[in-house]
């Protein structure tokens, strides 16, 4: 087994000569790369059944057991979309800003990859091989932290890719897997800005938070989403309740999903009633104490304005108007996706300017944001941070830029 | 005198108005700025005198003394250097992808403001203007900690600052000059995650460090540069020569300035003799062994492969290809500037494809690495990481994007 340190010195090396490799020859890999996973499906499935087992053994909650677990389908997943990322557009060495300064030197400004990226992540084992397919096809080398719980699974699946590179022109050495599942490692790989170019948190909130916290390589904070929907006085309530039941209720463990509602104080007396009944017995609601005035709700506090529950619950507040609504929001907001549903062009307007976030809807559930809803294809993370990427991070966010700067002979008066 | 919280705190807010501004409002602001400015030179000469007469006392260097004097004529500087950027395209409230989705969804990756923006640099007065001017245009709030020896010169700006916004439609309240001179303070700033949204450090290496290592709010790494010139075999050597010279000498005390030469070893025997009479009077030559043979040097170690020396000294050493230039650069480069003399196109497009760095010249002088040079018409700094902004920092690069996405009751399945 390989130090940390040697994973990350073989990573940077090989990083140098993946940057120039045209298009072909990485999407070449990858196919060698789904066709090797299929391949090893009776291995892979047979490496994830002991992680299984063993997450069942050790207690773990059946929703975590269920993300753990790897099938047949789940496999088919795994390869289509890699050929999805084989078939969206290089990232690397393009440009849209090409000029000539006065003296004759013409600049470029070309994306190039970043080097080499390192995810750390939690118990689903498709991100081992999601993140590699993007990492690669963006021209990067990556490295693989994943939990201890899907150790085997990892481990079957980046000898799968290992194998499927060695039948490519691309060196196997791109993608490396950090074996040891002791956690103190997680505290050395962010401290490796010698070789890794970013670190990707991608999990829950402490995961988040210890990382950036902690880490001295460069880090995007991800996927924190304490999101919200105003409904203004102007608003279609019929639309308002179908966006508030969707992005309280059609997924509510993810990170676009909303945990509290504002609703103009004039909305309110028609609006709350209707939203008691139709998502009451699934929701629990918690309400402000103008909120009660119109439904029984559980009373809210501060905390619940600050929660993300990820939950069936969610916390309503009567506001005076958009300005309270945007302050509220700016407040107590993780600066992910946010939603208004207004008839009312000029709110609509200053909503969208004013909101700090990712992504602000208009008349819309706040759930598209992800790559996929998007047309990113695939996604490495959704950044709540504004430096480098805002939102999901697909290929385009993966990649920095270089200016390629061509003279003849220029020097500096 | 208000405490950092009570300063953070405050721009923040004001930062969130700020954001929503048109063109206008922000061009006026700094005209006024630049007035009042104009208005109140006697007073910042008066309290410059107090810094540089307390520098000159306390036995600061004369080329430190030098770069923290105003005069009548910088302030002239100064005051056009607003007028550049009130005539440079506002880089807020663009979007260069506008997209439908298939639902109907509409979403413009829109550039918007980052909101908080803090500076801490050097004992150059001028940066506090130019820190200000290019925040501004940007839509961004600005927290300025200057050196403790220029803390009369800045309060002086600062006051002056806030007296043109006060005459404008801008709240005062967007610039804040930390006053404190106590070094636990930029430690405590470093730490101000809720309020400020990118903290970028201006000044020497050991400044540098100190913020990248302590930084918790997101930092930008600048102008660390240890640059080269790679003189390949088919180099046209006069040419060679006048970029070495221009790019050591012309300005030796600039992160775009070499430090280290590689010379192919057929182009050594031609071109070494040549540049130690060109150059050998003004810059001590420090070679490796090879280079030995060729020319009287001072040995070189491998320290001065990785050295900075911001002085008239220069290594040189003997490659066999290419490909040794290349890895040599990305070993002991600091990814800032870069640059091959030469008239082989394959290794023109090898060099500038496998050299990881913001700029990488074939045939120039590495001298045009800033953002006046390269068009940009000011910067904040140069960056010399890969995350968000690489090379010059002008005003594209004080800016961050937002997805604003307009639908008509969109809900996901």
């Amino acid at each position: 087994m390989k130090s940390l340190l040697e994973q990350c010195k073989s990573l940077k090396n090989a990083s140098f000569s993946l940057g120039s490799l045209g298009t072909k020859a990485k999407n070449d890999a990858l196919l060698s790369v789904a066709e090797a996973l299929a391949n090893r499906e009776n291995q892979i499935l047979e490496a994830n059944l002991i992680d299984v087992e063993s997450a069942e053994k050790s207690g773990m909650k059946s929703s975590l057991v269920d993300r753990l677990r790897l099938t047949s389908e789940r496999m088919k997943d795994m390869i289509s979309g890699i050929e999805t990322v084989v078939s969206l557009k290089d990232p690397v060495w393009n440009s849209r800003d090409v000029w000539t300064l006065e003296n004759g030197i013409t600049v470029s400004k070309m994306s190039v990859p970043m080097g080499v990226i390192s995810i750390i992540y939690e118990s689903r084992p498709n991100v081992t091989i999601d993140a590699f397919t993007l990492a690669l096809k963006s021209g990067n080398a990556i490295l693989l932290r994943g939990s201890s719980s899907a150790i085997n699974s990892n481990k079957a699946l980046v000898e799968a890719v290992k194998e499927g590179l060695r039948k490519s022109r691309i060196s196997p050495d791109v993608i490396e897997l950090v074996e040891d599942t002791d956690r103190a490692v997680v505290g050395e790989l962010l401290h490796m800005t010698e070789y890794l170019d970013l670190v990707i948190p991608r999990g829950g909130a402490g995961l988040i938070k210890y990382v950036t916290e902690n880490a001295k390589v460069p880090t995007i904070e991800t996927g924190v989403g304490n999101c919200h929907v105003f409904v203004d006085e102007s608003a279609d309530l019929h639309m308002a309740l179908a966006i508030v039941e969707n992005a309280k209720i059609q997924r509510p463990g993810v990170c676009n999903a909303i945990e509290t509602i504002l609703v103009h104080k004039s909305a309110a007396s028609q609006f709350l009633p209707r939203l008691k009944n139709k998502i009451g017995d699934r929701v629990e609601l918690r309400g402000c104490e103008r909120t009660a005035a119109f439904i029984d709700v559980i009373p809210a506090d501060e905390l619940d304005w600050a929660t993300e529950y990820l939950d069936y619950i969610l916390a309503v507040k009567i506001v005076d108007s958009c300005d309270e609504a945007i302050s509220h929001i700016n407040r107590y907001g993780t600066k992910h996706s946010e939603s208004i549903i207004t008839n009312d062009l000029a709110n609509s307007r200053k909503f969208q300017r004013n909101i700090d976030a990712a992504a602000v809807y208009v008349n819309a559930s706040t759930r598209f944001t992800d790559g996929g809803a998007m047309g990113f294809g695939a996604e490495m993370g959704i950044s709540t941070q504004k430096m480098h990427a805002r939102g999901p991070m697909g290929l385009n966010e993966l990649v920095t830029i270089k200016y390629v700067m061509n003279g003849d002979g220029q020097i500096r008066e």
